[in-house]
């Protein structure tokens, strides 16, 4: 067993007693749960560097909103500085590579998220999007981004009257063969760039997506181009761009989301990303595929690299909020009498509320840890030129699970973070308690990167058409992820037989009831997909018919089941002693999750009568209860160290009233007369 | 009927062609959902004087948390400087002018909600309970509160350690009888008053409850005191008292909450609000129960008014936010062609995600409007000495209803926050869209005031004491809404027998619907309690046990029931051309209710197989599809005047991209240089 004594024990103090009945040890958890022990080191590493930094002590008074964003161009540079990214690093194979930068990103985004998006946006993805999308002459702005991090970018993709629907983006890049440049220009407002990170006040250069039109007027669709925005040793912003901050927004106040306007603005011909197409200098345009197995793989890590992100940081979030909500309901007591008041742990209600996302924090967790694996080997297969059996295939599967993934993950992440504050009461309701700011960052998680309802229609594309795909050849499905669905008509006549809530505590029983549900909104759907496009209706339209209760809940309910299903082939894995604690938390999210579908599965006739809902529910609630005295080590292993969480409810010392007491009592002037107190007492006169 | 010309006329823009479509006339709807058209003009002249006052003008730069307190501050001295409850009002009937505070605080709120707090809980409840606990003696308060509004007072009950929990409070005071006065002491920290709104910086005076004991030692439970807290002149506080503020919140940050702990902190004996027990100069406490009935209705007047305050205010955070979202939806239009996009709200799934919550605002604002009424004139009625049948019976029934409301419609609110911000994407998340700002001040209502999950229990005890009444003799409602209990057997025979879509567009099979849901869960609670007595538990833990989808479950239901119960009736009165628009909300909001109970009626029995499902789902959407031409009428009806409503994705003139931009471009500084940039460009050598 690999040594854990790198992590810190935790204090002693009012949760010991919750702790003392665990049967695991918390710090081997945590390793599962990581699933690698050099990138849990990396992780500490990282938190133990910035703690002993002032640049990243907390603020006891939150900072002006263009002081966020100073503050966190600062974070960049510090980080940037210490180089977490070694060159020993560096040299690893793409994987292990990937999955340092990956976890660097996690532990920063648990400290200050706008820090970690700062980054993603103006280091990795426009320096992924260079290797994809660039060539060899444009190896000098990789280089500047990533390796010598001397430039800052952006990814101007959005306009403001356009975002989910990128086909009509107004934005153009005309070729102009006399001086051999691009030039760009926006028709009009509308047709602005906007939303994107780092424009509004820092990035030198950006991204940016334009419909190109060549010579003879024709437009060829959106492509790529490096643009300079500022000035590197001013930065002052070039003639020709009208570019402005967006303002303040509800989360993610250190990030500077920018709009950008073009007026007939030139660069040069270079600048275009010319892997797969690009123009003469005379104005032809040329596009080459030659290497058709590389484009696909640089494709798909672009499309899905950033999901893969948001939800590996997602994980991190509501790991935060269910720790801070556990620790609070283990130290704060209510009810009961003077001499023994009873701790908030003990009400089922509270149990009910949080557990059931105790329990989703990690199987998310283990999930997307096992995911990002089998992706990143896929990627890297395909990017040295190996050749990966269907391909396009994975490619396809892989994009409906991240597109069904994200939105169920993001959702439910931001349902947790909202439910824990309710559960720590108007406490909960204290900046310092940081459950708010935890939910107001990972907020717009649900909205970009594809927002969730778009996105997971085209999961639900995916799934249709493997759907159909069963019923006349074997489904494609490399990744074996609905390969059940060759044999839909046996799933079908599975009935609900159970009596007892033993017989509920089962991963069969949990796994074939999700395919079971699978296979029924998969045979709903499509019904009403055929009988609208029978009745005249475009695709388009049908689909857009089809969404509320059919395709929209079939997503959801495959991304439960990729949890779950990767989850429990991960636990057999790891190590025996704390595989009980998985398999529990795994039913208990399995069977809270089942919940929220028992409609359906009533209205497919899986069930009649009362004994489906009474057993899941009932099983549900004998989950929390069994799983009360594992809770406490159980978030410890999810939680931070306390200087990340930075939370006055959930320190681990569990001395939740001293800790309380400290910060009220340290606040800057909380305790003075206020310096406008005149404007009080104007004319006061009163002398009760 | 009345005219209705003092309310404006709405610019004609791109919304023209989803107005001209209604099936009735906005002003009219809006006039049927204030009820009476001396308050929607009272409304109308406040917001008319404060959008011409500088004071009131939205920041374009959030302004810092204290600052903030400063403004709300100068804002409150304003309003009373404006006397908007004129010396007329004032001379009304105790109905007529309530009701004429609450529509100023309605007013207010929908502005800026921390004004709003800052004077209900400063000013009309401290004089409340002053009038309730309080004798002649305690009149110089209540003048200097409410009549010259000299001083603004704190209520003091909640404390570090104990806040569902009032029986546990700590704080003392103990009579000295050797100089007439009472000593407060907190124990420690744990007993500090907190969260204490006006207390942090700016109140003079706190209502303080304490737990009284007599020289001989002896504990006579919590009593009310009024306590000096800082100096009228110099807003120092008194020596023996520690005050602080409790820092930033999630939302409503004008409001200077805040903490503090008495160090044997003397008050003058009669201090005490001696209505219902007094102590004598020698120390003798004596209880004095003169005249139950008034004391009865004023506690229900302590006890209700402040819960329907908060759902008065959440009917206008929801109408809103739906004002906001459907404006957007009908404005933005993404997919389809270059020369036809579709707007949002032309989507199935976008009327599904918003129209249910259109409906939900315009019911529960009838239904509030109806319910206070009734709450007035019973208060009226018991306050004046007239005899009230049942008066007891009836305090209980409407502690119940508010108590089971409260939860149900801000919970409902908050969820209808959050997704009309997901609807309205990236734009959405822009600080000047104003739903999270709507949201993060609404989140603290389903906390204070009684939290909800501790709330709605209190609401499910009644219940199921009405439950057991009902097997032996009538009900005890004396307000109707649960009479039904007396046919509890054949509502419970009832099946589900509707084979199309137009049986469930009924009120009948709605109100029917839930009856039977009502009666089931009642008879499912109870059972459950009493086995779980009968095996030996406390009633306390008895209780505990049933909450998980019953005792909580229960009273939610129990709530829509109501809300759906007082529109129906109310719907009856009004304007006959409005009818059939509020018929067919209240339809939707029905059956978008019942959605969320389908689980209970397979369970139950009350149906299988596939058509209940189906068949709510499915008139659900159909009721959708068939607001589409009014929704935006209906929101017209909804929304305050731009200034009040301060959306930039929402004005009334429709013209999304213009307002856009014009808010983007004139943002102060958002389009220079960062006045730090050095920091972005420590060392840059680049010359990219």
């Amino acid at each position: 067993m690999e040594d854990l004594s790198f992590l810190p024990d935790l204090p002693s103090g009012p949760l010991d007693e919750f702790r003392k009945t665990a049967t695991f040890d918390w710090k081997r958890l945590k390793l599962a749960l990581e699933g690698d022990i050099n990138l849990l080191k990396l992780k500490y590493k990282i938190w133990h560097t910035l703690e002993k930094d002032p640049l990243f002590a907390h603020p006891s008074v939150t900072p002006s909103v263009e002081e966020q964003k100073r503050i966190t161009q600062l974070q960049v540079n510090r980080i940037n500085h210490y180089k977490f990214l070694t060159p020993e690093v560096m040299r690893l194979s793409y994987v292990k590579k990937t999955r340092a930068i990956m976890t660097i990103n996690e532990a920063v985004q648990s400290l200050n998220p706008s820090v970690s998006v700062k980054m993603a946006i103006g280091i990795y993805l426009p320096s992924n999007a260079l290797l994809s999308l660039g060539t060899e002459r444009h190896y000098k702005f990789y280089e500047a981004l990533l390796v010598k991090r001397e430039i800052l970018a952006a990814f101007a993709l959005t306009e403001v009257a356009h975002g989910s629907d990128a086909r009509l983006m107004r934005t153009t890049a005309t070729y102009d063969a006399t001086t051999r440049e691009f030039v760009l220009h926006s028709p009009d407002f509308e047709a602005a760039k906007c939303w994107v990170g780092n424009l509004g006040r820092t990035c030198t250069h950006s991204l940016v997506f334009a419909q190109l039109i060549t010579p003879d007027g024709t437009s060829h669709g959106l492509h790529g181009f490096m643009v300079p925005i500022r000035d590197p040793e001013t930065l002052e912003t070039y003639p020709g761009l009208i570019v402005g901050d967006m303002g303040e927004k509800i989360g993610v106040n250190g990030i500077d989301n920018g709009f950008m306007m073009f007026n007939q603005y030139r660069i040069p011909r270079e600048n275009l990303l010319n892997r797969t197409a690009d123009v003469t200098e005379e104005g032809v345009y040329e596009s080459s595929f030659s290497e058709p197995s590389r484009i696909l793989g640089a494709a798909l890590e672009n499309l899905s690299a950033g999901r893969i992100g948001i939800m590996q940081e997602s994980c991190n979030s509501i790991s935060s909020c269910v720790s801070i909500a556990v620790r609070y309901a283990a130290t704060r007591a209510q009810f009961g009498s003077a001499a023994r008041e009873i701790p908030l742990l003990e009400y089922e209600l509270h149990q009910w509320r949080l557990f059931g996302y105790v329990a989703a924090a990690v199987v998310f967790k283990i999930y997307i840890e096992s995911f990002t694996r089998v992706y990143l080997k896929i990627v890297e297969a395909s990017n040295s030129g190996q050749k990966v059996d269907n391909l396009s295939e994975s490619v396809s599967e892989i994009h409906a699970m991240v597109s069904s993934s994200k939105p169920m993950t993001t959702w439910t992440v931001l349902r947790a973070a909202q439910e824990c504050r309710e559960a720590c009461g108007g406490h909960g309701f204290m900046k310092r308690a940081n459950l708010g700011d935890i939910r107001s960052n990972h907020e717009a998680t649900v909205t970009y990167e594809g927002d969730n309802s778009v996105l997971s229609q085209q999961a639900g594309n995916w799934l249709l058409r493997q759907y159909e795909c069963s019923k006349t050849q074997a489904v494609d499905s490399p990744l074996g992820t609905v390969t059940f669905l060759n044999h839909t008509s046996e799933i079908m006549e599975r009935r609900f037989a159970c009596t007892h809530t033993s017989q509920l505590k089962d991963k069969e029983f949990i796994l074939s009831t999700y395919k079971w549900l699978i296979c029924w909104l998969l045979k709903e759907t499509h019904e009403k997909y055929e009988s609208l496009l029978a009745s005249g209706l475009t695709k388009f339209q049908a689909k857009a018919k089809c969404q509320v209760y059919k395709w929209q809940t079939l997503t959801e309910v495959y991304a439960e089941y990729l949890a779950l299903l990767f989850c429990w082939e991960a636990i057999g894995k790891k190590e025996k002693e704390i595989q009980p604690i998985l398999e529990r938390l795994f039913l208990l999210y399995g069977l809270w999750s089942l919940d929220k579908h028992l409609v359906e599965l009533y209205q497919g006739g899986f069930a009649s009568g009362p004994g489906l809902a009474a057993l899941v529910r009932g099983a549900g609630r004998e989950l929390c209860g069994a799983l009360r005295p594992d809770a406490a080590a159980v978030v410890d292993a999810l939680a931070p160290p306390d200087f990340v969480l930075n939370s006055v409810l959930a320190r681990s010392d569990g001395k939740l009233y001293q800790n309380l007491q400290k910060e009220l009592f340290h606040t800057p002037g909380g305790m003075q007369r206020a310096t406008w107190w005149r404007d009080v007492v104007p004319t006061q006169q009163s002398k009760l």
